[in-house]
């Protein structure tokens, strides 16, 4: 493996972040938090920019560079941890957090989880206990907060959809099949690459921008408006209050924020394409429609459920007993924050009755469409599960008839498919493997255990049990949240990028 | 699809399932039932006799007929449907129960699950209360409820190992590699299916004499020993005590039955072979033997959890805080009970540490081997499932390399394998939709109901929360047990068996 070429790349990537703390201690001062708070916030972007660009200028070189498929795969998660590590700096030195909890709380941030572990019992590295949980942040910690957010959806979009395709992991090819040049693998990134990473971060851009607006129209403050959009877009989930989007009483910002939640599901590409004039049709590809559809009806019936039930939410304090807005604002609401991996509440869905439980574990697994900043396992992949069982399923009562597997008219080749059962294979035993590993340091019931795995792996944020809308994971032990943010990292890098590395024969000449 | 053929080997099942009936009515005769249940189940006998004979002599026919894949599986499914309704009689009509619970009892008998409605709860359609659940039982019935386990887990060795390898399902030609005439498909059933069938009889008979002379000589009644063997070589479940295996206070006992069980679980073609001569080296194939570092991995680290906590089980009253014994025998007897699917107990471990639950709830997806009476997943196909992922993941990294999966040394064919990854699609797919149908007709929490959607299409019969070993599943609604009487079916039936019947495909000529 070429070593310096990784590191000549991640060196780039600490300087932009360390310039992206800079940009939260500006704010910090600019929103008149204690002055502590800023020049501690511009001393640590300071130092890490420093260290970005002493690393780059300690690896450039001047002869051409061969960067194969080793170094693609060291890159991303080298890069994605390294810069998890660094970004924990504030909230250590800023936020006085313990160690462990700044590091989960930074990865669950660079992974667009949204897992927390900041709660009004958490105890500070200097004895003090947490008073006003996340209120109790400095503006500057809790801009920096939804930054990692916006930083970590923008790796993926321009990683996933420009990068990761040439690197062929799991069947990221079926997402873009429409930009040419990713189409096919190769060792060599193409030129190609570099222009589609940028198509995707204008349109980042552009949606980030459009729901600032919307929501400070509808009458939050700018800086919330600002962090909520960079929560949203990136799926991410980190709120600037204690009671998630539930603490603003406004139906229009929630309807504001399901919307773009929607958005950031979807696949990134066929934004682009509908920016620039694809027909409403083609846009509508097989994906979108069976992903809106497991959506609508999830609503339905849970909305149907609410509506009939003599529940007052415990969150929101909503009456749902024949309230229709209410119920189907909360059911929709739940659902596509969820079914997106953003993981914002306006309920407790954990207090509802239990068909909403089912209905939302099975979100979390599925996760919104390919090539979006959602985690899980991609309403892409589902269906080709399905298609696969059910052509399997013909092929025992007509076992020599041809079984072609098609996805938008498009017959799929059996390879791209392997991709796509392997990976279902390694999401199922990862998710088992990491309860089991939580098990022997948590003690908890069975549900909370199985919820948070399934809800890092997928990178969603809240679970069921300990772990429901309306918990955080400030109690857990060390061990538990250093596994669920090692977790979290394997999830959102697609698994197989953060696996390879414990291949023996990768290390191999 | 020739119907006559379907109806004509029906015919004959239920002929002997009569038979079976009688059976029990002179069992309940020479252990002194009142005299009205041993009339009862003799009428019920002889109707369902009556009832197969004239079918046989409706459907029988001179001309040589056809049978092929349709027929195969309409036999299979329908078959096994048609004996469990018949079977359904003695309890509606001796022992007085709703046409539901009687149902679900006599489904999870015969598709060896061992989950049981009754208990002292229980409302009888007579108006009554059951007094005192399994143990106000006449013997007739308790016989005849551990004989549909027997006849069940007969059939399984039986039509798996013969003639669902012919019609190809789920990869089953993997099970019986060492059986020859049965490793390729084709559409005519061979004469070589039934001599593997009688085989198979043998060894299934012979075990279960010997399990009978092992609890007799320790101590059981005759009664008991035949009842509880005929439960533990099918893997099925049923005691003829309330308390399962842990109203006998013995761990002779229980060491004997944990030792059935294994056996149960494991290949049976595999014990013939033994008994024939084969070499323990060769009779140690890779399935077994990673079955068993699984079983062993999973008793070290129960024992341990037990070894050191301060419980004091609250089924069997046994204190595990540093009782060494106490704590292996209880960790290996759930272990292999629930690997093995039998779901005898002797602990409640649904209040054991969460690590012991975790495990528990793997080893239920799981099941035993292949070929064996067991359900669930299988180990032979865990064994390929992991194997294809890691190939998958290897070509991420070397992509044109060529990956082989072998299993015991021989390339496995991408067709087996494919159909190895449909059924565990169907597998998870079907889990969970069951879980779903379940929300809709049941007011329980979310454990509750995921283990017993996951614990009926395993057939292992108890799960967690309400349906933890020291409950029933008598509080169901009555759409919610005729929900997992299906599940247990289909399951059973290895899924595809019942699945294709909702191919609009096949009803096509």
């Amino acid at each position: 493996m070429n070593l310096r070429i990784v590191l000549h790349l991640i060196s780039y990537l600490l300087g932009l972040e360390g310039t992206a703390i800079v940009l939260s201690a500006l704010v910090s001062y600019q929103m008149n938090d204690v002055p502590e708070q800023t020049v501690t916030l511009l001393l640590c972007g300071g130092a890490v920019t420093v260290v970005g660009i002493i690393g780059i200028l300690l690896t450039r070189t001047h002869d051409k560079v061969h960067a194969g498929l080793r170094e693609g795969f060291a890159i991303v998660s080298l890069g994605w941890l390294l810069i998890s590590l660094c970004g924990a700096l504030p909230f250590i030195l800023a936020s006085k957090r313990q160690w462990y909890d700044a590091i989960f709380e930074t990865v669950s941030g660079f992974t667009t989880t949204g897992a927390s572990v900041i709660d009004s019992k958490l105890r500070l590295w200097d004895g003090r206990l947490l008073e006003n949980g996340i209120e109790g942040l400095s503006y500057g910690i809790l801009f920096w907060r939804s930054m990692t957010h916006w930083i970590g959806g923008m790796g993926i979009v321009v990683f996933f959809l420009a990068i990761l395709p040439v690197l062929g992991i799991g069947g990221q090819s079926l997402y873009n099949a429409e930009v040419p040049g990713v189409k096919t693998r190769s060792d060599q990134f193409t030129p190609r690459v570099a222009s589609t990473a940028k198509i995707m971060f204008m349109v980042y851009l552009g949606l980030t921008f459009l729901q600032t607006l919307f929501l400070y129209f509808g009458g939050m403050t700018f800086f919330d408006a600002v962090c909520h959009s960079f929560s949203t877009i990136s799926t991410g989930g980190f709120s600037t209050k204690n009671a998630s989007i539930a603490a603003y009483e406004s139906s229009y910002i929630q309807v504001v924020i399901l919307f773009f939640m929607f958005l950031g599901s979807c696949n990134f590409i066929l934004h682009y394409r509908a920016l620039t004039g694809l027909p409403l049709r083609e846009y509508l590809n097989e994906e979108i429609r069976i992903y809106c559809m497991i959506l609508v009806g999830s609503i339905l019936v849970i909305t149907a459920y609410l509506f009939l039930s003599d529940l007052t939410d415990p969150l929101s304090k909503t009456a749902y007993h024949h309230a229709f807005w209410n119920s189907l604002l909360a059911a929709a609401f739940q659902v596509v924050s969820i079914s997106s991996t953003t993981g914002f509440s306006t309920a407790n869905y954990a207090a509802w009755p239990t068909v909403a439980g089912v209905i939302i574990l099975g979100l979390m697994f599925m996760g919104g469409c390919g090539g979006s900043t959602s985690g899980g396992i991609k309403c892409v992949r589902i269906i080709l599960l399905s298609k696969f069982s059910i052509s399997e399923l013909r092929k025992s009562i007509f076992p020599r008839a041809l079984q072609n597997i098609r996805l938008n008219g498009e017959r799929l080749e059996m390879p791209v498919l392997n991709r796509v059962l392997g990976f279902f294979m390694f999401y199922m035993l990862i998710a088992f493997i990491f309860t089991v590993l939580l098990s022997f340091f948590c003690q908890t019931d069975l549900l909370t255990l199985l919820s948070a795995s399934i809800s890092c792996i997928s990178n969603v944020g809240p679970g069921f049990g300990d772990i429901a809308p309306d918990c955080s994971f400030g109690w857990m032990s060390v061990p538990a949240k250093l596994i669920l943010a090692l977790e979290m990292l394997i999830g959102r890098l697609e698994l197989y990028t953060m696996l390879i590395f414990f291949l023996p024969s990768f290390w191999k000449k």
